[in-house]
């Protein structure tokens, strides 16, 4: 099954207390198309960098047999994002945000790939999100996730979108917002009647929950030794979690309980380096190593 | 299997988004003994209460089977304290803390008690907890909690006592105090070389993780609805943890993790009402239903 992945591509900046990085590959898209490539083939990637995208991480891309064929091009500049993390990683202040071409991005999915199997939203205006949607004809699956920004800016879009997709991914904060509910698994009850099939809420060191019709699933952290970097670990949650979906082909509530575990899995060697460093050649064996420790970690 | 559980006997002023309770029994010894005793017989109480302690509240632990031959009456007050949650239950600040006859607290263990099974420490100061342990003979399990003000005040104490536990239970911040370290597997292999067989980190609402020479475990909460007061809640864990030993009799890695789901399911229902009001009529079925619910949401 092949996975269209729609999102932001950028150029990172990040201090955390590990250290700093600069002009880094970084963006959902990005995230979400290297964590799904490390589980299946057919991903690929729509989105849009300006003239000063380095060529280096587009052949990155490839190699991990992403295609890039949806990736635009633009005269300006790549969207750029400053972090510097707290002393505790959860803490986060934004530098800088200059979003260069992507100020103007509109999704335009090539030809090819209007019947793609699975699309994964990745974190963008919902509207353009939207805008995705009208363009794919009858997708098997539809992935989406989301942030606290649209929350607050852009919630009736947001509501809309999350009307139309199968899976809806977000963090336990935007969920109980969003909601108004004061507890994880109420919010996740409330999502639930919104539209979607499956609201999973990340819960970053403390793991998952999936809120399904069919019931829940309380998936645990993989407990890393050192976190270096949190930048894209939801993304790369969303990659591990599509990635596994599109590789079995299935999208019934235990493959779904799975998957979370696999973004888990993706998303655990995303945070021990800077950036996609730990990713560049993450495979599935890599992902399943990890998806076999919380198996046997967390049977009673 | 019998418990001898030595703590603080208190009577509580809590007050939370949710509501205000007032001279509601609490303390360390309170919460374990109700909890380990809708698992098993055999629970035996050591601690202190002033002439002002109703006598309803030693009634109600006998009539749970509690053996309250250990409860040391004295003239004075019973000590007293005052909490007041924050909207976000994590926090909260203590009203006050009257410690009255607790003051001159030295656990007494009664003679026949001294050989008993297992030796369930409850927060109370690392010195009392080395004095209960010099009075019993060869138990077959010490299981002990302790809190951050031992971290901060009596640290060499506190090392002391753990030196001379099988399990240590405590939760994430104190594991991570204790021990320096940034991240809570590193705070519990550390915390494994200084004595235990078992570490159990307690994270609330995110669940426990289980640290040990033979493995890992990897818990999650049990989601309640909605919370009420958290008062209580980790001591509720460790009397499911320990009452779920004591009801099995083995002292195996896979009972362990067992008895964390049990401690699990325990607390869930603690924080579901003010005080002890939840855990009145605990009992086996309530604790087991839960951890089977537990069960179901983690297989994958």
């Amino acid at each position: 099954m092949n996975i269209l992945v729609v999102g932001s591509i950028a150029l990172d900046h990040i201090e955390t207390p590990a250290g700093v990085l600069d002009e880094a590959v970084g963006g959902s898209a990005t995230y979400i198309s290297i964590a799904a490539s490390a589980l299946t083939d057919g991903v690929r990637v729509v989105g849009i960098v300006g003239d000063d995208f380095p060529e280096d991480h587009v052949e990155h891309f490839r190699e991990r047999g992403i295609d890039t064929g949806g990736l635009h091009r633009a005269a300006g500049k790549t969207f750029r994002w400053g972090g510097r993390y707290h002393e505790d990683m959860n803490e986060r202040d934004t530098l800088y945000t200059e979003l260069g071409v992507f100020a103007d991005f509109r999704p335009i999915i090539p030809e090819p790939w209007k019947a793609s199997d699975i699309v994964m939203l990745g974190n963008i205006h919902p509207s353009l999100q939207q805008h995705v949607l009208e363009q794919v004809a009858l997708p098997r699956l539809v992935v989406c996730d989301t942030m606290n920004l649209w929350i607050q800016t852009a919630r009736e879009s947001l509501v809309k979108t999350i009307g139309r997709v199968d899976v809806l991914i977000l963090n336990d904060q935007e969920a109980k917002q969003l909601t108004n509910e004061r507890e994880v698994l109420a919010a996740g009850e409330a999502l639930l009647s919104m539209g979607p099939s499956f609201v999973v809420i990340k819960k970053g060191e403390h793991g998952a929950m999936l809120v399904a019709k069919e019931g829940l699933f309380l998936a645990p952290a993989y407990p890393v030794p050192v976190v270096k970097d949190p930048t894209g670990a939801g993304d790369s949650f969303a990659g591990g979690f599509v990635g596994y979906i599109a590789r079995r082909g299935n999208f019934g509530f235990d493959v779904m309980k799975q998957a979370v575990i696999a973004g888990t899995s993706a998303a655990s060697y995303c945070v021990e380096e800077f950036g996609i460093e730990s990713m560049r050649d993450l495979d599935t064996d890599a992902v399943m190593e990890r998806y076999r420790k919380l198996q046997e970690w967390t049977v009673f």
